[in-house]
């Protein structure tokens, strides 16, 4: 067998694999926002069937072997990509074949368990009872995390990371999120002083049918360049964006008494829709094709949401056009009024309805927990405590409860450990990556206060949307912004939106 | 290996396949009513790639080994559902196995062109222009009919039957429709010398609005016993039941000067949806679980819309609905007026829009020419003249183009011959099955006047859904009604209603 032959077999059998994830994505869309609540056996069973094709598929010790048979040097195609396909080959194999089948399927029934019992111990405000099956999910986290940790030679709170976003590593996390733990304490205060000596915006006054808020959200999403032949906007009870690169399903949920926060949700969802929708086509269902991870498609959401759609610029556009479409009056339309109303700031409990700035003190706190618990420093009887004192901390308040507190969020309960800290590096990302913009087109805001963002989308399609997994994301960042993760460009973004 | 752990493999292999095949049918549902057209070639993939995956694991040498070890005795569990089920599984394996992949996968290819040029074709009325991709579809139909009909020691155009109708043969067939042939045409005319003498009935007035039309079709749904929490109720420009047994996906469109065809057309795919619901639960994703084949499931539909929602009792209870949802008023709402308007009569080109007295005709007509075009007896150069031939002995009216005539259908562009007879078997075994249900419980129909369709989805139910594949669709109907598949109670039937 040739190397080349090798490498051909490798990217049909990953093609299938990619094609499977593609389906399973619809399957997962339908079941969010079109099935009947009685057909959830049905689907359960259709859903883990193919999950368990798509391991089986890339498990198969075959691909070891020409992935062996490649070697480091089939992949030399010249411009890289072939080299970048093969090492996320080998990332994803690792990945798979690191844990065994039996502690796979033990640990999404404890994964499915827990979460049964923790949307019932959340609304009971009642952590005891969480506690057993958190403690076998726990275990069984920590031993996918050791798993994981021999095979790859990563420690193992590293591993469980690099699934979430490939080449990340808490060494450099640590001193992302020490610099912005330091800073933000004080910073939030000058903001809260700031805003304390200044009228309180005004919320525009409703109903907002739902029918104007969807028609307002597809007239927004267009302009951002969402492709209506290639994708959906429908109604989930949690938003996401879903379906495939090539049929992009996102979804929100209104509340007619309140359109921002449909709206702003859904221009974020259009953000990771652009992302996908800008992958490179020509290695589609290869992993270098895929979506880099979740630091990097979280940028690409907040860059969208929070760096471009609660700005000046985009409010100058778009506030009109809310206006018009409510029938507004007064002063609660005026886009500066409809600016200060979107960056308020205000620390709660919360981490979903937190603002732009108290948001990396909720990730970090988590951050912090979770790698203690899976380093085995913090038994979990301990969490509410440790929880209340870090938001004492970080944010200066403490939860009346721990519903308010430790049992708020799914991720844990759910088995993801690892995943949290990628929604502030994106937050970072998102800032370098739009100063960057700026930098090298500086007539794109000026654009965007006009609706136009294709001078945005067409330097972000260039420079992160159609690399795919080329490069890990700091050289991704590296490339594009000139520098790796580094959370200074966020903070002075942050200065010049909430200090002036 | 024992035969019974020889057994339990296979059916883990089976329901491997089951539960593909489900996930199968959401994306074509999706395909069909939600999925936007840009996203048609990423559907394709996916659907090609499960296809193969679900043919690859099907055709799996070790299944046949498995099959082997099971011997004839391991299905010997008392009550004959495990003897049926290997039945099955050894029929679906003969049938997957019998066709080489290439000739497959190069037959699919040919379908499909095929497809596209008889669109054109068909629009244009030309024939000639469709001639050289159907003679590719044909030939590689006979190529299949051939190497199935080696596998399955029938012949070849039995074969490709008993893919559409397990253990229906064209003996058996030719009789039934021999006798049919015999009596529709004289009937036709009675029928007809009859409606002349009578006033025509009058068509109620529209518009009829889509969302009262939607509403009346759901109530109607629910009364016959669709269970909306496994399943709903969509549109797409080709109604279908679709989905899976355990997820119920029917759709309908709407035109809002008729709402008859819209509406008659949901209570036809909830028949097909009552079927699939009542499939055995206990043999869910196992071959002998599935519906029996396309002529029992058509006689699922047929029963509910012809037998019963175009009856008199039927109207004496929707009547008054229909009325009621649309605001109606005058003679035209009468259920006599309904009754007369949805049983009327007339010979037409269109098989699609044949009422229940000559759709037959439309149906042994094609029986007729595809048997010859498998068999080698009919050139297909001479097709137009044959069919035109047979329209006149069958109908008495000659199509003045191919449009109305022989480029009317996909099945044959879409390569799918053996499926035509089902269509006739399922009208005729749906006149059995409901005259046998009311002979076992005679109140059926005055409880349907009442809207009241639990006894008579009980009957079917237990004789009918429960009973899966568990016997052959003459054996089951022996079982559920005294006889075989016999014309005489569907000519009955005809002259009770349409001689009355």
């Amino acid at each position: 067998m040739t190397s080349s032959t090798a490498y051909q077999d490798l990217t049909a059998r990953f093609h299938r694999v990619g094609v499977i994830d593609d389906a399973l994505g619809l399957l997962e869309w339908d079941q969010a926002t079109m099935m009947p609540e009685g057909s959830a056996p049905a689907r359960a069973e259709q859903v883990a069937t193919l999950r368990v094709l798509s391991h089986e598929l890339l498990t198969d010790p075959k691909i070891g072997d020409l992935l062996d048979a490649c070697g480091e040097t089939s992949g030399d195609d010249g411009d890289g990509w072939r080299a970048a396909n093969l090492r996320e080959m080998r990332r994803t194999y690792l990945h798979a074949i690191a844990v065994p089948a039996d502690l796979v399927d033990s640990r999404s029934r404890a994964n499915a368990a827990c979460e049964l019992t923790w949307r019932r111990a959340r609304q009971d405000n009642d952590f005891p009872s969480l506690l057993p099956s958190l403690r076998e999910v726990l275990r069984l986290a920590r031993e996918v995390a050791v798993a994981k940790s021999e095979a790859l030679g990563l420690s193992p709170y590293d591993a469980l990371l690099d699934s979430y976003e490939p080449g990340a590593r808490s060494a450099a996390i640590d001193g992302v999120f020490a610099g912005l733990a330091a800073f933000l304490p004080d910073f939030l205060q000058e903001v809260l002083d700031l805003q304390r000596g200044r009228p309180d915006p005004i919320a525009p006054e409703g109903p907002f049918p739902v029918e104007t808020q969807r028609a307002l959200g597809r007239q927004l999403m267009r302009a951002v360049g969402f492709d209506f032949e290639r994708g959906r906007l429908d109604i989930s009870h949690h938003p996401f964006c879903g379906g495939s690169a090539g049929d992009i399903r996102i979804t929100t949920r209104y509340d007619e008494a309140d359109f921002t926060s449909s709206l702003m949700g859904v221009l974020h969802e259009t953000g990771h829709a652009m992302y996908e929708a800008g992958l490179p086509e020509a290695w589609r269902y290869q992993p270098v094709g895929g979506a880099l991870g979740m630091a990097i498609h979280e940028s690409q959401s907040l860059l969208v949401e929070m760096q471009v759609c609660r700005s000046r610029p985009f409010l100058t556009y778009a506030g009109p056009l809310m206006q018009k479409a409510f029938d507004g009056s007064g002063p609660a339309w005026e886009p500066e009024n409809l600016y200060r109303l979107y960056t308020r700031v205000e620390p709660g409990f919360i981490r979903v309805d937190a603002d732009e700035v108290t948001y990396p003190a909720h990730v970090i706190l988590r951050y912090r927990l979770e790698r203690a618990l899976i380093g085995g420093d913090l038994a979990l009887a301990d969490l509410p405590g440790a929880w209340n004192d870090a938001m004492k901390e970080l944010l200066g308040i403490v939860p009346p409860d721990d519903r308010l507190g430790c049992l708020q969020d799914i991720h844990w309960p759910g088995g993801d450990f690892g995943y949290f800290p990628t929604y502030t590096m994106g937050a970072i990302a998102a800032a370098q990556i739009y100063a960057a913009a700026r930098r090298a087109n500086p007539d794109i805001e000026a654009h965007i206060a006009k609706g136009e963002f294709a001078p945005l989308m067409g330097w972000l399609g260039e420079h992160i949307h159609s690399q795919g997994s080329r490069e890990v994301a700091d050289d991704l960042l590296t490339a594009a912004t000139g520098e790796p993760l580094n959370p200074a460009v966020f903070e002075q973004h942050l200065r010049e939106r909430y200090l002036t």
